[in-house]
């Protein structure tokens, strides 16, 4: 296996914890988004999609690259199963994975560096561009808040007492919205589950300043 | 079950094809979205997300409110197996899902009517948001007609010779290309299959104009 990855990136942030998780450390290779390695070759011919992570690896009939941090992580949970990172009923996970979608669909994509980029192209300031960033984050940060502060199955991981894939999507969503110093105190359970998370080593080893390829 | 939705959403859509491949009929409640009625009671109180769809459905330890399209369709797929939405392989899910991702991920959430009016309410006019719309339309596509060009596991659908999840995000958003008049020439394999996926009744059925809350 072999993790094409970006300290900063949060989607390959995602895929470093749940590897962690499981416990396998794989080759890593640094593709550096803000000098645009992404779109370039060799990069650009692994993931036409121009964005990390990707991950590759030998599967029965041969080489493969996995794209997209969710199917990544759904593929090492169900190729490595312990521990589970989704719940055993469909009932759960369901809910895991809408709470995962909910940051991966929802609040992420709208702060995606090329999507911010973008609107700097079409005349928006820095600070217009932070404001957008910081809606996005109030909306769905308040979305989730409700969610997991109203149901009796958030436990001190967003689902139960275990981490799973919903708190791997929290944590570096978290980690983004401290970054752009979007205020947090209006979400007590979501600031109570990322603190738990990153008490555990699997998640303090995978943040960004804790990268092979970490910039000040 | 029962499901909320709404005619012109990508989303719901996304779900109403997977419940016609499944032969599932849940009641339906429309939440009309231009008219805001999905950040009212009693929508909001459902889904705290004021998005549409929602599932609501009876479990084993009670009733529960499923969110998130891409979490749903995998709720259906696993408790009604037959047919398939995923295959049966780890790779091959890797695969689907990643493709669907790269639609509920990478090119949806950036053209959602919340967006749109968000760049409207920074001073966009209509002309410039639907060259947004336009712009992350083309970035996606081609990013998956590439990979599903590339690709030998590409049959008739997106992954092999029956229709599953990629195939099931990918007509609705080929919809909403085609309603905002974007140019789809270069996109060669996800017209083939966009073509045989809407000749199959399960695709036709969940079509914007045939709902019941269609508007011309």
């Amino acid at each position: 296996m072999k993790l094409h990855t970006y300290f900063r990136s949060s989607a390959a942030y995602r895929v470093r914890i749940a590897l962690n998780l499981k416990g396998l450390a794989p080759e890593q290779a640094f593709v550096h988004l803000r000098r645009g390695e992404q779109a370039k070759p060799p990069y650009s011919d692994l993931n036409p999609e121009h964005l990390v992570p990707a991950l590759e690896v030998d599967g029965p009939d041969g080489h493969h690259v996995l794209t997209q941090s969710l199917a990544i992580i759904e593929y090492l949970d169900e190729t490595h199963p312990t521990p589970a990172l989704l719940p055993a009923d469909a009932l759960g996970r369901a809910r895991v994975r809408a709470l995962a979608l909910a940051v991966a669909c929802d609040i992420h994509p709208l702060n995606n560096l090329r999507v911010l980029n973008r609107l700097k192209t079409m005349g928006h300031s820095q600070e217009e561009v932070d404001g957008w960033y910081r809606h996005w984050i109030a909306v769905g940060l308040t979305a989730l808040e409700a969610q997991l502060a109203g149901d009796p199955r958030t436990g001190r991981f967003c689902h139960g007492d275990e981490p799973g894939l919903a708190d791997i999507l929290l944590v570096p969503q978290m980690a983004n919205a401290r970054r752009l110093d979007c205020p947090l105190d209006g979400y007590p359970t979501l600031l109570r589950i990322d603190e738990a998370c990153r008490a555990l080593p699997a998640f303090a080893a995978a943040a960004p300043d804790r990268q092979p390829d970490a910039e000040v």
